[in-house]
């Protein structure tokens, strides 16, 4: 970079916008925010703005969170920066994108119930959203889908104790694939040594079902699965 | 976003930074050009620069990577985003780092030849460096490392032919382990499915090696190698 050159022409907008996912009702959900002014006024749009020029990116998009969404204390990534010319209509903005993974029941009722500003909505049944915000969900989609085959991810989306089958059932909602094999499924979770056993039983229409939870020293990012040796 | 609020108290300096990788005399090096101006004025910095408010930012790290070291046409991902507050100690920037793969046989002599103002360098042997960069390469390495265990990315570094042993010693390079096993190392690149017999050989020290090429449908992503079912 050169001194002598004017500096205001290199100057952008640059934005956080963040992807929370959960899931809820048996359906992998995204947090939405409806937009009030223009472009876009009255779509919904992932929540998010601009940076300030005095706070980190991963600050920002944990304010962010929590000022439009009450959501606070989550496993919080950076995904991808978009900076394409066009995605903001009446200026050059760069959006610096986030996923967050929360546990249905860590939600307020409030952030949990549906209103006019904000509601979460089905990743399989989206409206349609401001500027390239679907596209940021999708890519969004496609590292979670990554990132749980090869990682103890998904536990950040689970209640403290969960059984086996509502494990897989998670597998199945994230991965849009209803025809996990049980055993196979439970001899890669068992190889995995992600999960242990709590002392606990809950009762299920059959006879009760164990409840595990996940392992304090299980890594989120395991070498154990690596493909070359 | 709100229309009503000062728009310049928003804005940053955002610029591009890229680590280019390539395997040569027997290591993992990438290139470095030295800064003439303050700050870190002489220190050897990551080829990047400003984007200018008119292009993407792929195309400004392509442009900044032609302009400055003359290589082209290479692989070019995007890493990560740091945006630290003080990592500039002149005014906020905020680096959207990319990483480069290129093959040694692919840069012309000008590039490979060191001079005051540019040089490759090991990984494993790094200079002093300017601002943050010697913590983009860390991580630059550590999501090589991860990628060519998971997909066929170490191809972009190879020649067109090449023979299994030249492949493996590129994998302990790239791994810094020179401990790879290599019954199960050629198993594995097998099972793969990534490379092809070409039908040719060279002399070795011992008899002829034959030569192999990547394949041209296997994937960069592969997902054969998926975790979970």
């Amino acid at each position: 970079m050169n001194n002598n050159e004017s500096h205001s022409k290199w100057l952008s907008s640059v934005a956080v916008d963040v992807v929370i996912f959960t899931l809820r009702n048996q359906d992998l959900q995204v947090c939405l925010v409806r937009r009030t002014t223009e472009p876009y006024s009255s779509y919904w749009s992932l929540p998010g703005g601009f940076i300030r020029s005095d706070e980190a990116l991963d600050d920002a998009a944990f304010r962010q969170l929590k000022e439009q969404t009450e959501v606070e204390n989550v496993y919080l990534q950076q995904l991808y920066t978009f900076g394409e010319l066009h995605r903001d209509p009446r200026h050059r903005v760069i959006s610096v994108a986030y996923f967050a993974l929360v546990s249905a029941d860590k939600l307020s009722q409030n952030c949990l119930t549906p209103s006019d500003s904000l509601a979460w909505h089905s990743v399989y049944e989206l409206p349609e959203m401001a500027f390239d915000h679907s596209e940021i969900v999708d890519y969004a989609l496609t590292r979670l889908r990554y990132k749980i085959e090869y990682s103890a991810a998904a536990f950040e989306l689970m209640p403290e104790e969960f059984t086996l089958r509502e494990l897989q059932e998670a597998y199945m909602i994230i991965l849009d694939d209803h025809k996990l094999d049980k055993a196979n499924f439970r001899k890669k979770i068992r190889d995995a040594k992600i999960v242990e056993p709590v002392s606990r039983y809950i009762q299920t229409g059959g006879r009760p079902a164990k409840l595990f939870r996940f392992r304090k020293d299980a890594q989120l990012e395991s070498k154990a699965r690596r493909f070359f040796p």
